[in-house]
Protein backbone atom coordinates (compact mmCIF):
# COMPACT_ATOMS: atom_id res chain seq x y z
CA UNK A 1 0.00 0.00 0.00
CA UNK A 2 1.69 3.18 -1.29
CA UNK A 3 0.31 4.97 2.01
CA UNK A 4 3.34 3.03 3.90
CA UNK A 5 6.03 3.16 1.53
CA UNK A 6 7.17 6.39 3.90
CA UNK A 7 7.56 4.14 6.50
CA UNK A 8 11.34 5.10 8.27
CA UNK A 9 12.43 2.23 10.07
CA UNK A 10 15.76 4.61 11.10
CA UNK A 11 13.73 7.20 12.22
CA UNK A 12 13.55 8.35 15.92
CA UNK A 13 10.10 8.17 15.64
CA UNK A 14 8.41 4.92 16.58
CA UNK A 15 7.45 2.66 13.72
CA UNK A 16 3.80 2.23 15.26
CA UNK A 17 3.46 6.16 16.14
CA UNK A 18 4.35 6.77 12.20
CA UNK A 19 1.64 4.27 11.68
CA UNK A 20 -0.32 5.56 13.69
CA UNK A 21 0.09 9.24 12.04
CA UNK A 22 0.33 8.16 8.25
CA UNK A 23 -3.27 6.63 8.96
CA UNK A 24 -4.44 9.79 10.64
CA UNK A 25 -3.01 11.95 7.77
CA UNK A 26 -4.74 9.62 5.17
CA UNK A 27 -8.35 9.93 6.45
CA UNK A 28 -7.94 14.10 7.28
CA UNK A 29 -6.52 14.36 3.57
CA UNK A 30 -9.22 11.82 2.25
CA UNK A 31 -7.37 9.69 0.87
CA UNK A 32 -8.39 6.84 2.78
CA UNK A 33 -12.16 6.57 3.74
CA UNK A 34 -15.26 4.62 5.16
CA UNK A 35 -14.89 1.14 4.86
CA UNK A 36 -11.36 1.25 2.89
CA UNK A 37 -9.57 -1.84 3.77
CA UNK A 38 -6.03 -1.66 5.40
CA UNK A 39 -3.68 -4.61 4.55
CA UNK A 40 -3.57 -7.34 7.34
CA UNK A 41 -0.87 -7.31 10.12
CA UNK A 42 1.34 -9.56 8.67
CA UNK A 43 1.31 -8.30 5.14
CA UNK A 44 1.87 -5.00 6.18
CA UNK A 45 4.58 -6.21 9.35
CA UNK A 46 6.12 -7.82 5.82
CA UNK A 47 6.06 -5.29 3.55
CA UNK A 48 7.38 -2.69 5.89
CA UNK A 49 10.05 -5.19 7.53
CA UNK A 50 8.86 -5.15 11.19
CA UNK A 51 7.77 -7.31 14.09
CA UNK A 52 3.80 -8.21 13.28
CA UNK A 53 3.16 -6.50 17.38
CA UNK A 54 4.47 -3.31 16.14
CA UNK A 55 1.74 -3.00 13.62
CA UNK A 56 -0.95 -4.88 15.71
CA UNK A 57 -0.03 -2.42 18.31
CA UNK A 58 -1.10 0.53 15.71
CA UNK A 59 -3.94 -0.92 14.59
CA UNK A 60 -5.57 -1.44 18.54
CA UNK A 61 -4.67 2.25 18.69
CA UNK A 62 -6.14 3.66 15.96
CA UNK A 63 -9.66 1.12 16.95
CA UNK A 64 -9.25 2.84 20.32
CA UNK A 65 -9.11 5.99 18.78
CA UNK A 66 -12.44 4.84 16.91
CA UNK A 67 -10.52 5.56 13.36
CA UNK A 68 -10.67 1.91 12.32
CA UNK A 69 -12.63 -2.05 12.48
CA UNK A 70 -12.17 -5.39 13.01
CA UNK A 71 -13.94 -7.74 11.10
CA UNK A 72 -12.61 -11.55 12.24
CA UNK A 73 -11.81 -13.31 8.70
CA UNK A 74 -12.42 -10.13 6.36
CA UNK A 75 -10.09 -7.70 8.14
CA UNK A 76 -9.14 -3.70 9.43
CA UNK A 77 -11.34 -1.17 7.50
CA UNK A 78 -12.18 2.49 8.40
CA UNK A 79 -14.71 3.38 10.13
CA UNK A 80 -17.69 5.65 9.52
CA UNK A 81 -18.34 9.48 9.90
CA UNK A 82 -14.41 10.01 11.58
CA UNK A 83 -13.26 12.34 8.91
CA UNK A 84 -13.95 15.39 10.59
CA UNK A 85 -13.08 14.27 14.31
CA UNK A 86 -10.50 12.90 12.19
CA UNK A 87 -9.05 16.20 10.27
CA UNK A 88 -9.62 18.22 13.37
CA UNK A 89 -7.42 16.08 15.77
CA UNK A 90 -4.56 15.77 13.33
CA UNK A 91 -4.67 19.72 12.86
CA UNK A 92 -4.42 20.25 16.80
CA UNK A 93 -1.03 18.16 16.58
CA UNK A 94 -0.10 19.22 13.86
CA UNK A 95 -0.56 23.17 15.46
CA UNK A 96 0.51 21.93 18.60
CA UNK A 97 4.03 20.74 16.88
CA UNK A 98 4.31 23.52 14.92
CA UNK A 99 4.15 26.15 17.75
CA UNK A 100 6.93 24.26 19.57
CA UNK A 101 9.45 24.13 16.73
CA UNK A 102 8.34 28.15 16.01
CA UNK A 103 8.35 28.75 19.67
CA UNK A 104 12.09 26.73 19.69
CA UNK A 105 13.83 28.38 17.17
CA UNK A 106 13.18 31.59 18.79
CA UNK A 107 14.61 30.55 22.09
CA UNK A 108 17.28 29.65 19.74
CA UNK A 109 17.61 33.37 18.41
CA UNK A 110 16.79 32.64 15.14
CA UNK A 111 15.19 35.75 14.28
CA UNK A 112 11.09 35.67 12.52
CA UNK A 113 12.15 36.18 9.09
CA UNK A 114 14.79 33.43 8.61
CA UNK A 115 12.04 30.93 10.54
CA UNK A 116 9.83 32.01 7.88
CA UNK A 117 12.39 31.95 4.99
CA UNK A 118 12.91 28.40 6.20
CA UNK A 119 8.98 27.01 6.32
CA UNK A 120 9.13 28.65 3.12
CA UNK A 121 12.13 26.33 2.29
CA UNK A 122 10.44 23.20 3.95
CA UNK A 123 7.24 23.59 1.82
CA UNK A 124 8.96 23.67 -1.23
CA UNK A 125 10.85 20.31 -0.05
CA UNK A 126 8.73 16.73 -2.19
CA UNK A 127 10.07 14.91 1.32
CA UNK A 128 7.68 12.91 3.09
CA UNK A 129 7.02 13.03 6.64
CA UNK A 130 9.78 10.84 8.56
CA UNK A 131 11.89 10.96 5.51
CA UNK A 132 15.07 12.26 6.31
CA UNK A 133 15.46 16.19 5.40
CA UNK A 134 16.87 16.49 2.07
CA UNK A 135 20.89 18.27 2.17
CA UNK A 136 19.87 20.86 0.24
CA UNK A 137 17.65 21.71 3.58
CA UNK A 138 20.37 21.08 6.09
CA UNK A 139 22.85 22.55 4.99
CA UNK A 140 20.83 26.00 5.87
CA UNK A 141 22.10 25.09 8.96
CA UNK A 142 25.61 25.93 8.23
CA UNK A 143 26.11 29.50 9.43
CA UNK A 144 27.13 32.00 6.20
CA UNK A 145 30.37 32.28 5.49
CA UNK A 146 30.30 29.54 2.37
CA UNK A 147 26.98 31.77 1.54
CA UNK A 148 23.86 30.25 0.35
CA UNK B 1 17.45 30.49 36.90
CA UNK B 2 15.42 32.89 34.49
CA UNK B 3 16.24 29.90 31.68
CA UNK B 4 14.46 26.94 33.00
CA UNK B 5 11.53 28.47 34.40
CA UNK B 6 9.99 26.97 31.27
CA UNK B 7 10.37 23.63 31.56
CA UNK B 8 6.89 21.98 31.56
CA UNK B 9 6.80 18.60 33.77
CA UNK B 10 3.65 17.76 31.95
CA UNK B 11 4.79 17.99 28.71
CA UNK B 12 5.23 14.62 26.52
CA UNK B 13 8.79 15.66 25.95
CA UNK B 14 10.93 14.45 28.70
CA UNK B 15 12.04 16.83 30.90
CA UNK B 16 15.97 16.29 30.93
CA UNK B 17 15.51 16.44 27.13
CA UNK B 18 13.98 20.05 27.67
CA UNK B 19 16.84 20.80 29.93
CA UNK B 20 19.66 20.02 27.43
CA UNK B 21 17.43 21.74 25.00
CA UNK B 22 17.10 24.79 26.77
CA UNK B 23 20.73 24.91 27.69
CA UNK B 24 21.74 24.75 23.82
CA UNK B 25 18.90 27.23 22.81
CA UNK B 26 20.25 29.58 25.46
CA UNK B 27 24.28 28.92 24.09
CA UNK B 28 23.01 29.51 20.59
CA UNK B 29 21.12 32.38 21.03
CA UNK B 30 24.04 33.88 22.91
CA UNK B 31 22.36 33.96 26.23
CA UNK B 32 24.70 31.35 27.92
CA UNK B 33 28.18 32.38 27.56
CA UNK B 34 31.23 30.13 28.01
CA UNK B 35 32.67 30.07 31.51
CA UNK B 36 28.19 31.07 32.62
CA UNK B 37 27.55 28.73 35.63
CA UNK B 38 25.10 26.82 35.81
CA UNK B 39 22.51 26.09 38.71
CA UNK B 40 23.81 22.50 40.93
CA UNK B 41 22.04 19.20 39.78
CA UNK B 42 20.35 19.74 43.92
CA UNK B 43 18.95 23.42 43.04
CA UNK B 44 17.72 22.95 39.64
CA UNK B 45 15.84 19.97 40.56
CA UNK B 46 14.38 21.32 43.59
CA UNK B 47 13.43 24.62 41.78
CA UNK B 48 11.77 22.69 38.56
CA UNK B 49 10.07 19.78 41.03
CA UNK B 50 12.06 16.72 39.45
CA UNK B 51 13.71 14.29 40.95
CA UNK B 52 17.91 15.18 40.72
CA UNK B 53 18.77 12.35 38.38
CA UNK B 54 16.69 13.96 35.85
CA UNK B 55 19.04 16.99 35.80
CA UNK B 56 22.30 14.74 36.45
CA UNK B 57 21.22 12.85 33.28
CA UNK B 58 20.77 16.28 31.22
CA UNK B 59 24.27 17.79 32.28
CA UNK B 60 25.70 14.50 31.69
CA UNK B 61 24.66 14.13 28.29
CA UNK B 62 25.72 18.02 27.84
CA UNK B 63 29.05 17.60 29.22
CA UNK B 64 29.40 14.11 26.58
CA UNK B 65 28.44 16.59 23.91
CA UNK B 66 31.09 18.80 25.12
CA UNK B 67 29.53 22.00 26.25
CA UNK B 68 30.02 21.52 29.74
CA UNK B 69 32.23 20.90 32.13
CA UNK B 70 32.26 20.42 35.89
CA UNK B 71 34.52 21.96 38.60
CA UNK B 72 34.56 19.81 41.96
CA UNK B 73 33.12 21.86 44.44
CA UNK B 74 32.32 24.58 42.11
CA UNK B 75 29.85 23.59 39.85
CA UNK B 76 28.87 23.47 36.44
CA UNK B 77 30.18 25.83 33.56
CA UNK B 78 29.47 27.02 30.10
CA UNK B 79 32.59 25.44 27.63
CA UNK B 80 34.63 27.25 26.07
CA UNK B 81 34.41 27.76 22.38
CA UNK B 82 31.30 26.13 21.17
CA UNK B 83 29.08 28.34 20.14
CA UNK B 84 29.53 27.78 16.35
CA UNK B 85 29.13 24.27 16.97
CA UNK B 86 26.15 24.76 19.17
CA UNK B 87 24.25 26.80 16.92
CA UNK B 88 24.85 25.16 13.91
CA UNK B 89 23.77 21.76 15.72
CA UNK B 90 20.41 23.75 17.50
CA UNK B 91 19.76 24.97 13.71
CA UNK B 92 20.26 21.59 12.09
CA UNK B 93 17.81 20.29 14.59
CA UNK B 94 15.01 22.59 14.32
CA UNK B 95 15.20 22.54 10.66
CA UNK B 96 14.67 18.78 10.77
CA UNK B 97 11.99 19.18 12.82
CA UNK B 98 9.98 22.03 10.77
CA UNK B 99 11.02 19.55 7.40
CA UNK B 100 8.84 16.83 9.53
CA UNK B 101 6.05 18.84 10.61
CA UNK B 102 5.62 20.96 6.97
CA UNK B 103 5.72 17.48 5.61
CA UNK B 104 3.53 16.39 8.22
CA UNK B 105 0.77 19.07 7.08
CA UNK B 106 1.41 17.97 3.47
CA UNK B 107 0.26 14.61 4.25
CA UNK B 108 -2.67 15.64 6.12
CA UNK B 109 -4.28 17.24 3.22
CA UNK B 110 -3.56 20.88 4.51
CA UNK B 111 -3.03 23.45 2.00
CA UNK B 112 0.64 25.34 1.45
CA UNK B 113 -1.67 29.03 2.09
CA UNK B 114 -2.50 27.75 5.02
CA UNK B 115 0.33 25.93 6.05
CA UNK B 116 1.83 29.29 5.70
CA UNK B 117 -0.18 31.25 7.89
CA UNK B 118 0.16 29.09 10.83
CA UNK B 119 3.51 29.50 11.16
CA UNK B 120 2.68 32.93 10.84
CA UNK B 121 0.46 32.74 13.57
CA UNK B 122 2.98 30.35 16.03
CA UNK B 123 5.31 32.94 15.13
CA UNK B 124 3.20 35.73 16.10
CA UNK B 125 2.12 33.68 19.69
CA UNK B 126 4.42 34.74 22.76
CA UNK B 127 4.39 31.21 23.80
CA UNK B 128 8.21 29.91 25.14
CA UNK B 129 9.00 26.12 24.10
CA UNK B 130 7.21 23.23 26.01
CA UNK B 131 4.32 25.63 27.28
CA UNK B 132 0.89 24.37 25.69
CA UNK B 133 -0.15 26.07 22.67
CA UNK B 134 -2.65 29.11 23.38
CA UNK B 135 -6.33 28.36 22.94
CA UNK B 136 -6.48 30.94 20.03
CA UNK B 137 -4.18 29.05 18.17
CA UNK B 138 -5.62 25.48 18.71
CA UNK B 139 -8.84 26.68 17.67
CA UNK B 140 -7.05 26.82 14.43
CA UNK B 141 -7.89 23.25 14.51
CA UNK B 142 -11.48 23.04 14.49
CA UNK B 143 -13.17 23.21 11.04
CA UNK B 144 -14.55 26.56 9.64
CA UNK B 145 -18.25 26.59 10.27
CA UNK B 146 -18.32 29.28 12.84
CA UNK B 147 -15.64 31.15 10.80
CA UNK B 148 -12.03 32.61 12.47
Amino acid sequence: MELFSNINIHSSIAVYVQIENQVQFAIAAGKLNAGDRLPTVQKLAKDIGVNPNTVAKAYRDLEVMGYLYTRRGMGVFIEKNIEIKCRESVRRQIIERMHEVVAEAKAAGISKTEIKALADKCLGSKTQPYQDAPESLLALAKLSKRGK
